[in-house]
């Protein structure tokens, strides 16, 4: 076993940035030696204190925003970076970080599988990776594991395959301000039609990365996908710790969303996503149909939590991503997640 | 991708060699080169007649008893052996396939974690494998996937994992008469608590296999394993394709296993298997239950079909294998199975 640390530096210290520094403050044979965020309110200060964690007799770790003074080349073994969605957005960043020689993990939802909407910027991230001798992951839990890595790895305990589902339904009432606002919560239904046309709504992202990598997985050509995505209208008045519908409103967003393989609807998505959702008689979970020899219906109820599942994800593929060979790899490319419950340092090869 | 086909020998054509065969069959870019058999009831038969199969174009295959008849110095990709349950039966015959520098993947149970109970064959295999520059997996539905792998997927996406809990509960109806006198249906009490006593009663083997694979998987030193068998009594008459069980007597036999880690009971495993279950109001499943953070309750209802599984397992890790640094691998070590829809080759790196 290395006598060094897992070195880790995180860029972007939000919900999931900072829940993941938690998650490593609790974990043996790991440290963080840097932290970049622009958010007024958290540069300047110490991550122990904007957490409440005891720091004990760990050196302290001060918000900077400039990414500069955070890592230099081969300063860390990885950089957890959680800024952006979209590949094209986070695509600056993950080259900074790739020059440094430091690897990456994105929660950037495009970054799951980028060569489903930007073969080219995949394929550029792959060069600078091997180029500069390290991995780059995108990884969370959806896309990353529940709607996609979960589905392939039922797949493999079948001989044939003829139709697939993945359906999560969850619950947003966890979620603060910024997700009530990308996902509609609130709003009227004008409201969220507009949002819809103008773009301005995202709702989830990870359908055509989720779709692609199941398809490219098993090997089934995907030709076309098409989403939709409605708005969930109460009935009653619903509120969360951080959001509110009134009856008439939009709850949140039921995303759906069909792959196309030789001409016929294969791969199905179903993911409604709202606050208080038992409120109306929905109950959360995620749901697998396989059809095909032998059929497999996988339910995880309620659905595994999203923000803990990201923040988990990402911190427990760091060994498979310092092991890797050098290059952009997905979660197709490398072994299975699992947790760490031991000291960090034993899974590094 | 690769223009030959991968060429795929079997050794041992009981009921999971020629469901291997069948399988294969029925993918592209794949073929059957040779089949190793000692039944005198399929020596000298065609493959093809013995499943009855249409053999189309393909070249005949004739069972054959030899072993060096059927494999030569790289004369195929990937020999999948379905000949043992133990590492210490099937390590002749492994070694002997190794060292004509071909791929390995076996059914035997102790084989998809050897280091758990035969640490220095597991070695030894390790060492062959890369002499030869070749891979030796181990894997099947149980162990392989539904007590071990899936259980390690699911800690991914865990921040914190406090227990752990496998159960599988399964029907023996489908299976014929070798499972049936391994697994003690329709004998009684008496000659149950005797054929376990004098281990000729083997029933579930895998539990020792799963139990470490999933501690060495997230970090926990599991220092203690510990088993129980017992009769699964009917008070029914119950009756399956290959099984009669009269009412008094043993329909199957129920597995439990606990890992013990820093002296607590920290991975529990449930496997009671008998013929027509819900004749008593059992229903099947799988069930993996995690305690932790977040927590993960996950069902499959029914159970994944045993005998299918393992075929479909076996055969879809073949592009794995063969993609694989040389050595001894586990599922832990390798990319995610996954159902192959597409031709084979395109798997291939």
């Amino acid at each position: 076993m290395r006598s060094e640390n897992v070195k880790v530096a995180i860029w972007g210290f939000g919900a999931m940035g900072s829940g993941m520094a938690k998650m490593l403050m609790n974990k043996k044979g790991v440290e963080i030696v840097g932290v970049c965020d622009r958010n007024p309110e958290r540069v300047g200060k110490s991550i122990y204190e904007i957490l409440g964690v005891e720091r004990g007799n760990r050196p302290d770790v001060i918000v900077n925003p400039e990414i500069d003074e955070v890592i230099s080349e081969k300063s860390c073994d990885v950089c957890l970076t959680a800024t952006d969605s979209f590949t094209a957005k986070a695509f600056p960043r993950l080259k900074h970080v790739l020059e440094k020689k430091i690897n990456v993990i994105s929660t950037a939802e495009e970054m799951s599988y980028p060569q489903a909407q930007n073969p080219e910027l995949a394929a550029e991230l792959d060069k600078i990776a091997k180029e500069n001798g390290v991995t780059i992951l995108g990884t969370g839990i959806n896309p990353g594991l529940i709607m996609d890595l979960l589905v392939v790895v039922l797949t493999g305990c079948m001989t044939d395959v003829t139709e697939i589902e993945a359906k999560r339904v969850n619950s947003l009432s966890p979620f603060g301000h910024a997700v009530m606002e990308e996902q509609g919560v609130g709003i009227t239904v004008d409201e969220f039609n507009n949002g819809v046309a103008d773009g301005s709504l995202a709702g989830h992202v990870g359908f055509e990365e989720s779709i692609n990598m199941i398809g490219d997985a098993i090997g089934w050509p995907v030709e076309k996908i098409e989403t939709q995505m409605k708005p969930i209208v109460t009935t009653v008045d619903r509120k969360s710790p951080h959001g509110f519908a009134a009856a008439g409103n939009v709850a949140g967003v039921n995303m759906t969303g069909q792959g196309f393989v030789d001409g016929q609807v294969k791969i199905n998505m179903i993911h409604p996503q709202q606050i208080e959702p038992e409120m109306e008689g929905t109950f959360t979970g995620d749901y697998i149909t396989l059809k095909g020899s032998p059929e497999v219906n996988m339910i995880i109820k309620p659905e595994v939590e999203g923000g803990l599942g990201t923040i988990a994800m990402c911190v427990n593929m760091i060994p498979q991503v310092i092991n890797s060979e050098a290059g952009l790899k997905t979660m197709l490319d490398l072994p299975v997640p699992r947790a760490i419950m031991g000291d960090m340092r034993q899974f590094i090869k």
